[in-house]
């Protein structure tokens, strides 16, 4: 039987994107998700940290995978609402999403980024944003997310 | 003399994580901000369309330096606000923002990201975000855009 | 035959909590919404400003209005984005709002607050936020704006 | 000596809006802030639902109030991100919020709404928000919420 952790890895295996950045999976489950992304030169801004862009990726697809979670695959995420409150310095980011409220056509999600920098951990994005069930939704930029792999 | 133009695609250039993507600045200056990116096989998710987080950084890259340009440089992202409306489907993205509202301490920027698709332009993204000059600023996500290449 | 101007002020009379604020619709259509509020003393807060919630409000209400004109009645509001740039003082409160993009089951709008103070209309407080239809929506906030009167 | 929460009363009892809509404060302290409205008919939309702006004041009152605490007041609210999860049906609405993340010079809060509806308590909105050190703020909504009444 497949687990839950190896059902989101599969579907983060199947992200080009994620694979280009070295995203990786460490929880997938009923206590939410945890996506762990190295701090490698080629995801720096001018300055050596870690662009916005990139902690807004990593909150976007952690919030979307613990909305996809909670409703059961097929969603999309509609709505992210970012908040940045200290930069990207370190090693190793951190990004954990569990879903708030879920309904039969949406789900609230919450999620933070940390920053690992010489072993500490320290927040550096909050986030909150709403999945759609995808045939509710007028896009379908994640139409199955589950069901696409099994 | 240096254009804004010529400034930006600096600032834009010693971006390792916007050089990995490929992104272009077609505009810098008192009409606003345009990036541009080929959505290649790299920026993918795993349905084909451009990820969700492409679209974030295009938007939080766009609107940064929106509120650079009207506040003079040296400011930091504090928070970003997303809609997705549309999947990146398509050969381009296209990101366009402006600073509606600058103070001495801050500026409010508007956005969108657009997918260009076959020569259609189909909007997909509606973004919205607060800079802040980076003195005032709890971080120093992006101390010194404009002076960093002076 | 009734106007959309008539049919929006109906609505807006029907909703107890504008009527006790004195709220006023001065469009309604294709060019947007537009709502006005009198600063009397009861819609400040403690240093004689108009409260950052009465400001909330009329934004809601605004985009509310702005998704249902486009989308036909019959929405709910999911999701509001605020930042607000300039304190509430002046006599009179404008609220402007339209439709940046509507599907079949949702809009995404856009609006501004603005403050009149001695006939000088400045900006306070910019607003983006997204409607759903409500037979796909998870709530009945709104459920039938237009239908509600006809 | 006055306690935390006699101070949150007398700022909100400062606060002619707030008196207006019969706002009570439960809680103000390290665990956050409590506030409670009842749900009379002057704070209804037309379906009979507590309006969506009367829970936009609610989140933004709360939130300032648990931002304001956490950097020991003089804060104004500069971005408020919601989300409608449930129509406001019942007796009565509870708000409770935090600060998650608070720096020298702005804090980053959570908060949300409940409905209480014939003794059961349901969640209706969930926001989060930053509010800034008045001093280092654009504007002056909220100069100085302790200080105020001192």
């Amino acid at each position: 039987m497949t687990s839950p952790l190896e059902i989101g890895r599969a579907i983060l295996a199947a992200q080009p994107f994620s694979v280009l950045l070295g995203t990786e999976m460490t929880a997938y489950g009923d206590n939410g998700v945890e996506l762990r992304l190295a701090i490698t030169d080629a995801v720096r801004q001018q300055h050596g940290f870690a662009h916005g862009g990139v902690l807004a990726y990593l909150a976007d697809n952690a919030l979307t995978f613990a909305g996809g979670f909670a409703m059961g695959g097929g969603v999309l995420t509609a709505d992210l609402k970012l908040n940045y409150v200290r930069p990207g310095i370190g090693q190793m980011l951190i990004a954990r999403a569990t879903a708030i409220n879920a309904g039969k056509t949406q789900a609230v999600c919450r999620g933070e980024v940390f920053v690992v920098n010489d072993g500490a951990e320290k927040i550096c994005l909050i986030a909150q944003g709403m999945v759609l069930r995808a045939a509710h939704a007028p896009t379908s930029r994640a139409l199955s997310e589950q069901e696409a792999i099994s």
